[in-house]
């Protein structure tokens, strides 16, 4: 699923009520002073990846948000068998398909780490569902990867299940921003950040594990799964995580 | 240990033989079109970070390179007793400590992700020595917040212990450039960027764990480590990991 991008910045119309063109003629003199589309989400412009440095005031602020990892598993066992115009190939599938994913819910793609990718929903775009949209875009992701995957293996004559995601997500207050005086760089701190990490980890290819808060938050999505206790690397009591469908 | 910043752009300079200025009078008209220091090495230049883009012609190239990973131990821990603000100074120095080690060796701070970073060894400057370089700046890392998380306990009347980086490294040949259509981005993908990931879990606070591709590639440095075999994540067999004092 690919939608038209945004014509305006969305997170400068939310905040600012300001009408920022991104595209056509008439964002033109704002790309001369260097706004354009932001690279971490398409709605919304540079000005906004550091709206909290210039509105707020501070370098870095405290959110409410939520944080989702996808990993693609199998990808560097992969590497040993397919050429390496192959392997890229597969990549850009699967980094087009977070961004499809994580765009349509207004997150950001905050980070690609590896064959991994780092997302934060509520910023600057604000939603107060974020947890939900955080479930929805990962089960659009996990949805678009099932069909290109197959399709991947297909034509590469590989096993059908070499290939998945593995996704978690976390929820609640975060710090988001710009650390370290000589290296500047947006990213997101805290535990929440870490659990959603560990999800991720624990996730089978496949699976999204969600936290006991994101699954507090969107009880509308009617679970059906009691949720397990999983050990994690980092956590001293077992935390409890519950696959989302 | 802070270097003085170089006045033209390393990068250009090693691979183009260009004397790019990066500051100064000199650098205003580069600066005008959008050529500037990199975030990543402020001794390269932005052009640099896409280097392979415009001069190989590739998104993504093979390199030979060293990935090392640092993550700051006890963070997320302290995040319940600690005011916001002082966190916040805290990951600012970790951060700083973080650039001025891996760039006083010429590597490139490549990401930021929560409480850990990723820099690259061997891009864009080039030094055949990039595993040694790696050990090289993990040393002068882990000695520098030695120093400076023992004031920071003190003057924030913390334990001793309660702070530490844990670090891994791994070399050898990955693809390194842009994956993705609709998201641009930077990163390095391989099995060497996992192991390395992998490595700096393993790490004990204070530690440096490093593979035995990086332990063969610097036997200069008179190694009295002879390694241990750890389990890993994501690995059936046995890794075999020296550490690096």
């Amino acid at each position: 699923m690919t939608r038209s991008p945004s014509l305006i910045c969305k997170g400068c119309w939310q905040n600012l009520r300001l009408p920022v063109p991104l595209r056509g003629i008439p964002s033109l003199p704002f790309r001369a002073i260097g706004l354009k589309p932001s690279r971490m989400n398409p709605n919304t412009c540079t000005f906004c990846e550091l709206a909290f440095t210039t509105i707020m005031r501070a370098r870095n602020v405290d959110i409410d948000a939520s944080v989702m990892f996808a990993d693609l598993r199998g990808y560097t066992g992969l590497t040993e068998t397919l050429q390496p115009e192959t392997m890229s190939e597969l990549l850009d599938t699967f980094y087009d398909a977070c961004g499809n994913a994580i765009w349509a819910q207004d997150g950001l793609l905050n980070k690609t780490i590896g064959d991994a990718v780092m997302a934060v929903f509520n910023f600057p775009v604000k939603h107060a569902d974020h947890a939900a949209r955080a479930i929805a875009a990962a089960r659009l992701l996990q949805e678009d990867c099932r069909v290109r995957f197959a399709e991947f293996a297909r034509t590469h004559d590989l096993d059908e299940g070499s290939l998945g995601v593995g996704i978690g997500i976390d929820s609640g207050t975060m710090k988001f921003g710009e650390f370290g005086r000589s290296h500047r760089d947006l990213t997101a701190i805290g535990t929440v950040v870490n659990v959603a990490a560990r999800a991720q980890s624990a996730a089978a290819p496949g699976a999204i594990l969600v936290t006991q808060r994101v699954h507090d938050r969107t009880l509308e999505l009617a679970w059906n799964d009691e949720g397990r206790d999983y050990t994690l690397k980092g956590f001293e009591a077992p935390v409890r995580l519950y696959a989302a469908r």
